[in-house]
């Protein structure tokens, strides 16, 4: 069979984490005959075929790069620009993103996530004093009081909770006509990944969940999620909707998320895409039973 | 059988998340009979016993006090000094924390983390203004650029690399003498639990892993990470020690293991301490045999 792997993974990306540090390293990377700059519109990838654009790398400073790493052992850059606005979702990304497969998509993620993370912090969080990028830019330093800023990466848990052989999905209010898809939220400081699955689905939905199994985990560049796809077990299904977070709520069967996996016409909900890990869950969850 | 549970977990608190933004209703929780205030003496907690010490709830500004939530139906706050510096992690609290059972330890842990992130993020990271606290503690917004910030937490993996029923434990120079404990590297941007478990791995050790499973997890709150334990199978045993992160790595038996939980003399090893997960994680592979 088939594993089944969910989207913005399998990147053959060697992060080469310890060159960052190594200004020499990572000037000779820089020079080397090959190397390659990501192809970006802004934050859009420009792609080639279902493949990411690279092209050869011009001479920047090293505060306008960022190493991404090797592949096929080729060092690949991003252009840092120091000026550009956080990034925005493109309607035209989100179709991009139904062609990349998740390898490719992963690759883009961590670029992305990475020139969006240095846009958005500009500033010692914890003086005030512009910061300047280091370490290949996977870090910010502050020239005042020595603080060291890394990429900020955001945990949050995707569940369904499940009862009965049917599982919970659910719809917010900016969701595409007929879309549901797995409840989520962040992980907040203090809690572990079970016991925020167990808050989620209770602030959300009233549903008091006991026993929690993790499948699966994928990044997610909107801006820079860890998601970790969770089911959690519930005696009780009665649902109390959190209208705020929520427009409706409902259990779907195992047929139900087969067709709605499938696209069917009449399906009882509209999938969400094949990259967001939630299909990813429903799929897991369909192999399971 | 009794489950193994890691530390700094089961927190019987309701965050009462909802709650938050709704100035009215945080102003009447604060001014409920038996409202309680965590006891701290700085980030340290005050204990009695074996539980956290509370007491009533002074008058304070709303920028001058954080709600963790309700235990036992009492509103429960923490003090939220707007000039404290940023915790350190002092010897009488490790030693509290051996103490301390893992609920009352998660709680700490969330106003631990809480006001830590506070002390640390005081200015906007996209603009440089002073930001000032909101949302009963759980945010802070920039008067100037309107960005809100929310603490921070940093997924961390760690993880027993296994083969042939051995697993591989590490040593940092800074552990205490005969101490080895699980491998571990924060999630970076752009990459699964899955794949910065491998990554890390190899880093760290020269072991290229195939299949990863996911045990458990447990916040951390030095200042805030979420631990996520995984084991990882190896076909290769061969270890290349990156000497800048591990002073030395070897593959330790269950009856190796089980000696060093038991903290017999002449173990192969110095366990890890029970509130972390690394110990969680060796009791749950030993529960696997």
């Amino acid at each position: 069979m088939t594993p089944i792997t969910p989207g913005f993974t399998g990147s053959p990306l060697d992060r080469c984490e310890p060159a960052r540090a190594k200004v020499e390293a990572l000037e000779a990377m820089a020079a080397e005959a090959g190397a390659l700059l990501l192809d970006l519109d802004g934050y859009d990838p420009l792609i080639a075929g279902d493949r990411l654009g690279w092209s050869p790398l011009p001479k920047l400073a090293e505060e306008e790069r960022v190493l991404l790493g090797r592949i096929d052992g080729i060092a690949r850059f991003a252009r840092l620009d120091p000026q550009a606005p956080a990034a925005r979702r493109t309607g035209a990304l989100m179709d991009l993103l139904g062609a990349l497969p998740p390898d490719e998509a992963e690759t883009y993620a961590t670029a992305r996530s990475l020139l969006d993370w240095h846009a958005r912090h500009r500033f010692c969080a914890n003086c005030g004093t512009p910061t300047a990028p280091c370490h290949a830019g996977w870090a910010r330093l502050c020239p005042n009081c020595a603080t060291e800023h890394y990429p900020r990466t955001d945990p949050v848990v995707i569940m369904l909770a499940e009862h009965d052989d049917h599982v919970l999905v659910g719809r917010q209010p900016a969701f595409p006509p007929g879309r549901y898809s797995a409840l989520a939220g962040f992980v907040e400081v203090g809690e572990s990944i079970e016991e925020a699955v167990r808050r989620e689905l209770f602030e959300e939905a009233g549903i008091r969940a006991g026993a929690v199994r993790y499948l699966a985990s994928q990044p997610w560049p909107f801006p820079s999620q860890l998601m970790m796809a969770c089911i959690a077990t519930t005696d009780d299904p009665t649902i109390t909707l959190d209208q705020l977070e929520l427009e409706d709520a409902k259990w779907v069967s195992r047929a139900d998320v087969r067709a709605a996996l499938a696209g069917e016409e009449g399906a009882a909900f509209l999938a969400p895409p094949p990259y967001a890990i939630a299909n990813t869950l429903f799929r897991l969850w369909l192999a399971e039973g």
